[in-house]
């Protein structure tokens, strides 16, 4: 059988899940650029202070840091700590053929994971929500991936 | 037909852009170092404060930011925000068999777009030129990612 | 045959050192939030300084950076400029089929470099001790990424 064809299920499962997570990560680069754009600064290159029709009133203050920008940064940068990971451990998780049940859960619940995360941080929660959801997703992540290793060692 | 095959001309595409891309981020890391020694500062950790036989002369003002060294690690930043995305997920859109010269055009064009995005960066060009290229490499990863979740959907 | 199984003892060494990489880069993670707990602060997000159970008694200055927490957050830095490109290399350079032995010294050598590049940055030793490291895994990563590049030319 074709491990890696779209019509097996299992592969099918996590096709979707990374796919929705690549989604998510890039979409937090548009948002950083709308927000960018909204508040006219949280700039970060010198260049950026150039009279151009996107910008025709230069202001050094738009290279200082700018909460609405920065949190949107922050948000990405917790993504390029998590996902990356999870688009390779997901992959080698799913050629141990471990049940499609449980699959589901696992890679679902990750993208769910991430997702409340983000909707957690961008509106501004108590640190113990996000922490809360950020630790499901890396639970699942470290569950997939030891679960993988000891798959290579014939466990 | 082995779709991992060096030989299959699609899955080879890939190979390319993927290599080439990852053959860029490397060498980001390796233009910080370089700069780094020429300008002797732009560090970032209180023991690189040390005399030792690569840094003769200590100053602590080796740990501010360097313009010249921050620039290439925003460089760095934009690439970490993309490649590893674009890596996984032309992966994964090879696998819906697109045509050869659709897959050409949507990989090697994204690799041309990075190129060009460093050299607006490194030169410091207007923000809008950056802008376009980076914009360019996005839409091309939102394109492929998208045809991927359709086709895990059948569609 | 099936490049992708698990018994393939070719696949087997790169899943193994794959996901050695991604529990390494998520201990960072949980290193982060240990070391934030035991010095309660090196936070970044406004709302952390609400008061919660775990942070009865908020300060203005946990927003501020800890070096601790910044040590460890560097060397996930120098993770994600790394290991996401490792994954990828490491899963091509495979499929080119190089002899067992090659591959184990390559792949397991990386993750041997990522380890002491940990210890020596952990432990603040001198930057020469960690650049030594950090060298080691680049030049195996690029390696890799050129040798895959050839073989998708046929050579």
């Amino acid at each position: 059988m074709d491990h890696l064809s779209l019509q097996d299920p299992l592969f099918a499962t996590y096709v979707i899940a990374a796919t929705l997570m690549i989604l998510k990560a890039v979409s937090m680069s548009w948002l950083t650029v709308v927000r960018m754009m909204r508040v006219k600064g949280g700039f970060r290159s010198p260049e950026d202070l150039r009279k151009t029709p996107l910008n025709p009133e230069p202001n050094p203050k738009q290279l200082e840091p700018n909460e609405r920008v920065e949190r949107v940064r922050r948000i990405q940068m917790n993504d390029l700590e998590n996902l990356p990971f999870f688009l390779v451990a997901g992959f080698l998780y799913i050629l141990t053929e471990p049940s499609l049940l449980l699959a589901r859960v696992l890679l679902y619940g990750y993208v769910a994971s991430r997702l409340l995360h983000f909707a957690a941080y961008f509106t501004g929660q108590n640190h113990e929500t996000r922490a809360t959801f950020w630790s499901v997703g890396s639970f699942i992540l470290i569950f997939m991936t030891i679960r993988t290793l000891l798959a290579a060692f014939g466990y």
